[in-house]
């Protein structure tokens, strides 16, 4: 596998170093593995206080998962309309959202103009269309931006779409460099804290949302209560099956060994495969570790054929650990390492979580806390990836860089909840956050 | 690797295919693997009546699993008798014991001699002594030589010992022989009705009874029923830990994997790990198909250094191919497989599930049933393997021999139950077993 050159790496080493505190010690690993050494039945831990955190913590994660991809429902998986139209019906109803929203009847417009879409998907009139409406009446230009690239993919030489991308494209490059910024503002102030307030409970409770979150998206039902006890406990959750026991201990497994690799130089395409043994081990000992053998399909995507799996994952890791990639910002670079992976889909099950566990492992090394995608956004991730798939990553990006705000606000308003229990060091009551 | 010999290869090919049929059918694997593919939770099926002859047959089993090592009670690992005793003390307990024995008093004499080879398990005059009286009086040959033998480790020059050594090893061999010609007896009368009745419900239990045995000696919990609902729903089984769940899914991975080996040619090192890693996969991903890097400890036994092993398991895999090897009874063969490969001891954990599966392995080749040893011969089944490790391999030996009787009996009795049961096929009630 080809490096950087030496004078780069140690650029690279001395602008990681400047990041500090790194946010490995959020993965809280190392004291809860001992039931894996014997049959012995440890007490569950006394969480009661820590409950009422978690509790609070998931409401605002989850009163948060509705804004990271606004106006999306052009992909919405829901929809019921997914039948073929013929283009003069298309060509009627746009008329009449057109005349709606020119009488100002904007609500009524935007009916229709949601219905088109869902009508016809692929219809580069009825994006552009959309996209204008959102644009002037919502003001919503990265959605309409997102739509009018969407018309370009299907008609490349759409002229409206054109002007219209051209105008709206370095706006959402503007909006996405202030996304970061509000971003890196908000890590440096939880860095900050992260040294004077005790994170312990936060820490530990969000270790286990993270796991929850993640196996979660594939189908495990687990609660976050059923899985911390199987995880402290070692004793099993009736009614839940066993693969869903051990994709739980999987994630676990992995998570250790992500911290490992938080402070290492380079990631190797060893150090994937040796991730990815960890989160499928327990679930099949067999294919974990190993590229898959076969052809695979994600939804409609066909992902390369598997022989050419090995060679696609050494540019993987040549990109992963290029400066190309090294100097994006970090959200950026996180982002893109997921999707790349996800596109190879080198392995018969469990390319997400390793997908997920990669960017983590980015977000850790360039010095942000590791984001958890709820399972309540599902869609939404899901759809950001089939846009990527398209050819337009930026909508996954931001929603990467939305997840990111959603778990430093929730450390940030974990600090702020810890602080204001404890009158003991606060007593006049002032607000501490002002970033 | 070096391998025998092509015209010796030959020799043994013909040999081996004249053994027809390979009970490989006896390991019921493929259809109870479907839950490990998806979520879905498939019903329990209907096994009343496999209940009743599951009951049965167990009883059968442990009524059974008291005589294999007659009269080993001098390696009882229940006496409280373990404590330093003086020669003088000893030789006052053998003179009163000679004296009951001249006059008649058997009875006290065996207390007497029992109690001394607690007190004093490693005096020669002692052990000596308790094998004359025991082949004298209770004409138990074969314990006497062990005895004997025993006595010679601890001084090898022991003149009577010598002796009675010198006597009892013949035989002892020639009763041996007997009990390798009557199993074989039994496999041949086995065999034949192989063919001729439905065997299915009784190989499915043979199976669960299996996995049951083999996890249980290690001291795995979970009854019978609780591993077939668990293997064949893939739901937990309340108040079992995970890792127990765990050791009864990789038992059945690895009797998978035993059974397509059955018709290999050789048996490799990579074999070997490759039925490790099924064994431990599911438990321990990471330690699960390689050799161990530690030291370890098998009661006061040390097995060779780590940095031992991988050349350990060359000669031992050669071993296991060679001649020498393939030409013994196929009971004496697979016994000393077992015996070898936990005295190499390559794995951190599951080396007695290993060991076991490669026994089974090489009785599977050699036309024999897959043997079970049973958790309630556990203390039984060490005490053979400690007296094989301090030089006397035959009583582990016979020890397996006798499993192989006890496999065979339960076959044979369940044809026997699953006959009187179909009144349709054999309506004058006539006693079809006569051998």
């Amino acid at each position: 596998m080809s490096m950087t050159s030496p004078v780069t790496c140690q650029k690279i080493k001395e602008k990681q170093n400047s990041y500090a505190p790194i946010f490995e010690d959020l993965i809280a690993t190392d004291s809860n593995n001992n039931f894996a050494l014997s049959y012995s039945i440890n007490a569950i831990e006394d969480h009661s206080n820590d409950n009422f955190v978690l509790s609070n913590l998931n409401a605002l994660l989850e009163s948060h998962h509705s804004y990271p991809i606004k106006g999306s429902t052009y992909l919405d998986r829901n929809t019921n309309f997914h039948v073929k139209s013929s283009n003069s019906e298309i060509f009627n109803i746009l008329q009449a959202a057109i005349a709606f929203k020119l009488a100002g009847k904007n609500h009524k417009a935007l009916k229709l103009l949601e219905h088109a879409t869902a009508v016809a998907p692929d219809n580069p009139d009825v994006l552009n269309w959309y996209g204008e409406f959102l644009e002037q009446i919502r003001h919503d230009v990265v959605t309409a931006d997102e739509l009018y690239f969407k018309a370009l993919t299907h008609s490349p030489t759409h002229a409206a779409a054109l002007v219209n991308h051209k105008r709206t494209s370095p706006l959402v490059d503007r909006l996405d460099l202030d996304l970061f910024k509000s971003i890196d503002k908000k890590k440096d102030y939880l860095k900050e804290k992260f040294d004077s307030y005790n994170f312990e409970t936060l820490k530990k409770q969000a270790y286990y949302l993270h796991i929850y979150h993640t196996v979660g998206i594939e189908g495990n039902t687990m609660t976050v209560e059923q899985l911390r006890t199987l995880l402290e406990t070692g004793q099993v959750i009736q009614g839940k099956s066993i693969i869903e026991h051990n994709e739980v201990l999987g994630l676990q497994l992995a998570l250790k060994y992500v911290k490992s690799l938080a402070r290492k130089e380079y990631i190797t395409v060893d150090d994937i495969l040796q991730m990815h043994k960890r989160v499928m081990g327990h679930v099949d000992p067999l294919t974990s570790g190993i590229f898959r053998d076969t052809k695979v399909f994600v939804g409609r995507h066909i992902p390369p054929p598997s022989e050419k799996v090995p060679e696609l994952m050494e540019s993987y890791a040549n990109w992963l650990n290029s400066d190309e990639a090294r100097n994006m910002h970090p959200v950026r670079y996180a982002a893109l390492a997921h999707y790349k992976l996800v596109d190879i889909h080198p392995f018969v099950d469990g390319n997400g979580r390793t997908s997920r566990l990669i960017m983590n492992l980015i977000l850790l090394r360039g010095g942000y806390p590791p984001i958890m995608i709820l399972k309540e956004q599902r869609d939404k991730y899901y759809d950001a990836l089939n846009v990527a798939n398209v050819g337009d990553v930026r909508p996954f990006v931001r929603f990467i860089a939305h997840c990111t705000l959603q778990i430093l606000d929730m450390y940030i308003q974990g600090t702020k909840m810890l602080v204001l229990d404890d009158h003991s060091t606060n007593t006049d009551g002032t607000q501490i956050i002002n970033y």
